[in-house]
């Protein structure tokens, strides 16, 4: 995208990422999770962070309620709409990672074209993870009752029934969440956590941390 | 703000925010520095960060730097691209000290208006600091010649010459940049700091956190 501010300059952020990294004892980054509606992006990544807190690390969701109230309140649900809203939870996200912390983001985010761009913001801290329960599944689930409206008519352009949703090319990770168990779940996200951003000296357990 | 999304049901984060405070032994909040430009806003941020990273604080800077490129790439200088900037940074700050960091923005942020709406996105988290060194000042520094510029009209409504600059009327803190050296209004600062964020249990220097 182009940069339409003029009269600013780059400067250098005096704080090294390897800094923050080497204080938490974790690496930055962002999770990403993608997949249909009821494919368990919230109760993944709330369950996730919970755990994550837990062993230590600074760990905060981002999902569409608090992104949808604040900063994203001025965007409806338009195809322009959502692609605007994944690109400042890309941006967003990128700042988080940053500033050391690892981020959890849990959007449907159903074209490629958008988690590449997310992926550009936040470059080699960018994780993408699948959530790959089929849509016959996600319908079977509908905790919401969305397909249900969906299916009437109530919501136009939802993902899986009237709009594509694009499954990722080649994402860090996948889970098959339409055959594991949420606990099953936890346990392939975590081990990819420690795998992707616990540092060689880490202090596992947040009370050894003195909090 | 009238929220547009529909569709989407408030839901509470299973973190509580007294949770993160307590992990990092200090509560996570939003230093909002206004002033002209020449004020010392990026000089105070970037080094009020480093020094909080050294007490152990978890701390981030916000600035022209990493909104603009980013997030706000899609934003100029018009008049509603500035407020639309702000309101953005505040949405952004707010979901920052909910994480439990403090984070530090650095925008001159002219009206009371828009700092008000920044202030409503943190609520009780929001501590406005006022860099009140005056146009005379500021001018006479000029540290990027935007003043020169601005006054030869290349850089249209800028703040302090073509625009107002609104000061706050109740700001957490007045720091008289204009007078005290930046090691001065560090220490001014700081002090502040360990009145807004620190808890009474904390433990003073990052070294004694094992990082």
């Amino acid at each position: 995208m182009t940069v339409k501010s003029t009269n600013i300059t780059r400067v250098q952020h005096r704080m090294a990422r390897e800094s923050r990294w080497a204080a938490n004892s974790h690496s930055g980054g962002v999770l990403w999770l993608t997949g249909l509606s009821g494919s368990g992006k919230s109760t993944l990544a709330f369950e996730v962070e919970k755990r994550m807190f837990e062993e230590g690390y600074q760990v905060y969701v981002l999902d569409g309620d608090n992104i949808r109230h604040g900063l994203s309140s001025d965007l409806g649900f338009s195809p322009e709409d959502r692609v605007e809203n994944i690109r400042r939870v890309g941006e967003i996200a990128a700042l988080f990672a940053d500033a050391g912390s690892v981020v959890v983001t849990a959007f449907i985010s159903p074209y490629r074209r958008d988690r590449e761009l997310a992926r550009q913001a936040a470059s080699d801290q960018f994780h993408e993870v699948y959530l790959s329960a089929g849509l016959d599944v996600c319908e079977g689930r509908d905790p919401k009752g969305l397909y249900r409206k969906a299916r009437r008519g109530e919501i136009p352009e939802f993902t899986g029934v009237s709009a594509p949703y694009e499954a990722p090319e080649h994402p860090e990770l996948t889970i098959d969440t339409g055959e594991l168990t949420v606990e099953e779940s936890m346990q392939v996200l975590l081990e990819y956590v420690g795998r992707a951003f616990a540092g060689p000296g880490r202090t596992k357990a947040r009370g050894a941390l003195g909090g």
